[in-house]
């Protein structure tokens, strides 16, 4: 259900952008491939610093788009490849999913865990 | 209006997401930093090659999110800049704006371009 190049755009210089539906329209919110990390059972997990208005969008509408991009890795017409993932988000302050994070990232207020629904390569 | 940071992104490797709201929620595509160009009354031009579902949602709703982020530029907070974008797209298939794009992409089928509404620096 993953695809091949997830983990690898995961490993590679590139950004990620997570939107989600807000009372005004779409909201888009950044972060680095290299800061994602997969749950044993298979959330995608972001680190988030502030993240506030995505928090509450999420807390209305927990459907999240997220795409994964990097021009360092060979995609499908060539370099640089991207991934696109839909899934349903929560924020979560305590627990094993916020310690792994915590532990990388000392800055972090809660993980975005990410309950994947499809993930498909793009480019 | 336009943060001093953008000019440099679009010189830069990184990652550009264009968040449109389709019936079904919000969309997200996405291209390269260095494919952006900006017309000279201020309009971001985008190269199209496929975007259909970006395309049928501007249709519908010409609200756009964008963010342009990089690692290799400095940010607020360090390493890595980004900038957010909301605007009003839409996709042009002549006329100069059209061929300025044509010109550096064979492959475009259409120029997006933005009638920006806001750019503020976020990273």
């Amino acid at each position: 259900m993953i695809p091949e190049v997830l983990p690898e755009l995961m490993r590679k210089d590139g950004v990620v952008a997570i939107a989600t539906l807000g009372e005004d329209g779409p909201h888009v919110v950044n972060t680095w491939n290299a800061y994602l990390a997969m749950s044993e059972d298979g959330k995608l997990l972001i680190p988030a610093g502030y993240m506030h208005k995505t928090e509450a969008n999420v807390a209305r509408n927990p459907n999240v788009v997220i795409t994964v991009a990097s021009s360092k890795v060979k995609g499908l017409y060539g370099p640089g490849a991207g991934c696109l993932i839909k899934g349903k988000a929560e924020f979560i302050t305590s627990g094993p999913e916020f310690d792994l994070m915590k532990k990388r990232f000392e800055w972090l207020r809660a993980t975005v865990a990410v309950t994947i629904e499809s993930a498909t390569q793009t480019w």
